[in-house]
């Protein structure tokens, strides 16, 4: 996949079955995607300033989990943009625990603007898409 | 849809955007889902005590998300089970703003024991099916 | 106490060891004052766009923890502005279950404005005191 | 200080005013304890086997902010103990940017027992005290 990164989780990331409660998967797919921008001297506020856009929003997002993970693991987190659109692209992540597939998910990321009050996807820049392709 | 509930968003679940972080919404699906057991006298806890599970664990989720929510926000929240397997259930859920509907998911729930060191999906008892049907 | 309002403590409010995991009570003691704002009519953005602050950050926090709460729990949250100062005021908060004090804690919040690039105190409109009082 | 680890500040865990959300600060200072364990071949879950408690569950915290953060900071955690009492124990923590101290707190950790069905503090064993001393 085209970025790498790593997290580790935390005690207060698990839940009363001592393992990580699952909205914390979507928070750490935000994160390396956020990380992934920073790699390419980018962020949502550069991205606010530059192009004026509320962000990359997220449309649809979904997740499978195929092993449990706990306080202490150290996770790989990798992505790729597996589909580019005019106005959004969609991100692949898969979590790690040394060889075994903990969690594996997508993002559908809009290029979001907010215009005459309403938020509303528009084209995606040439120069965006090359600093991730 | 079988259960409705109440959210409020609040200021510290919107992000730089101004709007909800989307994580969030799969905080508010569990939370719906726990109070609907709630509602029937169940728990995690209790599950765990009575059937000796591990919990109602996530096997797969998704969202779509389809209008932005900010602080302040009340939200309706209904769920349904929409597909009832031998070890697992879907719930599907929606969060609406008056008539605008906000986002919604599902979330496919595995019946999780542990079992010699491993967890692994169980048979769904009759009567936790009955419980929510 | 000056604003009362209601908590329910979720499943995935609470860490391995089956009670809410701490962090969650300061977002609690956060939402209840956002909820008073909203109570006056205010809100941290009508804050903004009223005043030109970046909003009422937090100087100093704390709390003590008098009982363990867990999921499914209902709590009252109170809270009083116990101190004005010019620049800053400070807010208490007890959370309770029924008779049982579970939580208490104060924030001590700024009225932050962002001037010359920085981050600083500036002195808090009458208007503003008055809402609260 | 005795321990220090690495925190990277993430667009989530940022607020509308586009700075740290403030109970993300005690998620810190409790992810630092944990990986200070973690670096002791202890864990929460190795205590309660070890030692047969619920946990090193907190009784009093606060912090103090004096600096904004950021997404895509990058935050030096620092923490010490400063006290040992006979069932609890104070940690001490700190959180620079560089040269810039963005926030310090402290923790008071009791040896939290459940006896009776009653959550209590019992004696700290000399050999957690060498473990962290």
């Amino acid at each position: 996949m085209s970025f790498r990164t790593e997290i580790l989780v935390a005690w207060g990331d698990c839940d009363p079955a001592g393992i990580v409660y699952y909205p914390n998967y979507f928070h750490w797919f935000d994160t390396i995607f956020q990380r992934w921008l920073l790699s390419r001297d980018l962020s949502q506020a550069i991205l606010q300033q530059r192009y004026g856009i509320l962000g990359t929003g997220i449309l649809d997002t979904g997740a499978q989990f195929r092993a449990t993970a706990q306080d202490g693991d150290t996770l790989a987190g990798l992505a790729e943009i597996s589909d580019w659109k005019a106005k959004s692209f969609r991100v692949d992540y898969r979590l790690l625990r040394g060889d075994t597939l903990v969690a594996e998910g997508h993002e559908t990321r809009g290029w979001l603007e907010r215009r005459d009050g309403r938020v509303r996807a528009g084209v995606i820049p040439d120069g965006f898409r090359a600093a991730l392709g």
